[in-house]
């Protein structure tokens, strides 16, 4: 938990031109955070071997990496499905880290229990992160009250966003203009989104790639086979019913980075 | 069709480590052909939008960089789907190419029929590539008359091979020893496998990976969605059935490449 990592210079140089502006001056004028998409996957696009198994895909040079980036981030979000599986501590363990991220957990349906013993709580009260913001489309006054107290008392909450309910599914879902709506309420001022497979692929869909500044991936050398948790967008057609690429990324460069490379790439216009 | 490929002498330069020697006398003492598997992908792993789609991922340096690597092995090896989809040419043109690959096509259930009017054969009656090899599990005396000579009067032909039948297909299919042995002995001393889908599949199979010199994939910066052929080999399990990874590449680079990255490796211990 202690563990302290390092991130080269050099290497963060070649990052900066993709991350949030340092100056607050230019993030005030902004009507929305700062978006960066990142994760890592295998070649055949992977980011696990199953569901709710960690799979370590790159090298220690990429966890440094993904915790440096946290410290150019005002928060930190991912799914319930990835805070399920991996009991994350969602904080940053670059040392010499001025401030933490927040983090914000995607639960729309509330799926999370959160826990005293939970990793993001034990950071927390060890003054190396902060408690979670969970936003969520279930009523106020269905949340259970155990949970809301255990999140007050370590300075984080549960955050209303409108939701539709999917067909499909009968689960509630966000559009993502109103998630960062309330982040941008927060005074969050950029968000870098880490997983896991199915908030990646829904932030991918065409309705989005405007709201993404930045895209960060890495890509380990390794195939994991068919059945694991794949990054893949949902098929877009034209009106015909032909298929079309989903997303092309522009302003591309490529990072070797020990055995993995870095994309570095946007998908706005 | 007269188009003419140039590849500049520093990507070759890159490149050369990983292509087979040079020299016949190395090649000589090999008991088998040297392997190099090549293709290109979506960031989603996917050759194509879907089965039968032609779908144009990488940038013009990549197509240069086939047709180089055509220039570097004695035969290029295709999957028969991507014949009937593609109606490809196989051969090399690249400037000044000293003599073309030999095209092998894998047709265990001979579903391909070969017409005078085949890309395959048009650039082999202009003296700008040579007539497929046909490796088929169906016996000499099943062979179709008029493809039979119709392949011998371009110099090319069947090759009949060991082939089991597959229960859940009810298909022949054969084992890459079988192919590869094949090859040596037509004189073949190295191949280049180049797809489609289920040809590069088969092939990351870890029974296979000793077998395979060289892997050179191309990753262009785009996610082509659900759907597509995919290049993701099938799951390998532990003995109490938890999943493994594949297949992954050592000796490995990474060579930005336009907007792609071309990555290399190999498998073989």
């Amino acid at each position: 938990m202690s563990e302290q990592l390092t991130f080269p210079a050099e290497s963060a140089a070649l990052l900066e031109p993709r991350l949030p502006p340092k100056s607050d001056a230019t993030e005030a004028s902004r009507s929305r955070p700062f978006v960066t998409l990142t994760f890592a996957t295998s070649l055949d696009s992977s980011l696990s071997l199953s569901p709710g198994v960690r799979t370590r895909l790159s090298g220690p040079g990429s966890k440094a990496m993904t915790h440096y980036l946290r410290t150019r981030h005002s928060a930190i979000l991912v799914g319930v499905s990835t805070v399920l599986a991996d009991d994350p501590a969602l904080n940053c363990r670059i040392a010499g880290t001025p401030s933490q991220p927040r983090p914000i957990v995607i639960d729309a349906n509330l799926r999370w229990t959160p826990r005293h013993s939970d990793k993001v709580f034990e950071v927390c009260r060890n003054g190396i992160g902060l408690a979670p913001f969970i936003l969520t489309g279930v009523d106020e006054s269905s949340l259970p009250r155990g949970s809301v107290e255990l999140l007050h008392e370590h300075g984080g909450k549960y955050i209303h966003i409108p939701a539709s309910r999917s067909q499909s599914t009968d689960r509630l879902r966000f559009d993502w203009n109103d998630i960062l709506a309330a982040l941008q309420a927060e005074g969050l001022s950029s968000v870098m989104v880490e997983g896991g497979g199915q908030i990646i692929n829904s932030l991918l869909d065409p309705a989005y790639h405007d709201l993404i500044d930045s895209v960060i991936v890495t890509i380990a050398p390794t195939w994991l086979g068919q059945g694991g948790v794949v990054v893949s967008p949902d098929r877009v057609t034209d009106t015909a019913g032909v298929p079309l690429p989903v997303a092309r990324l522009s302003h591309v460069s490529w990072h070797p980075f020990g055995e993995d490379v870095v994309l570095c790439g946007t998908l706005r216009q």
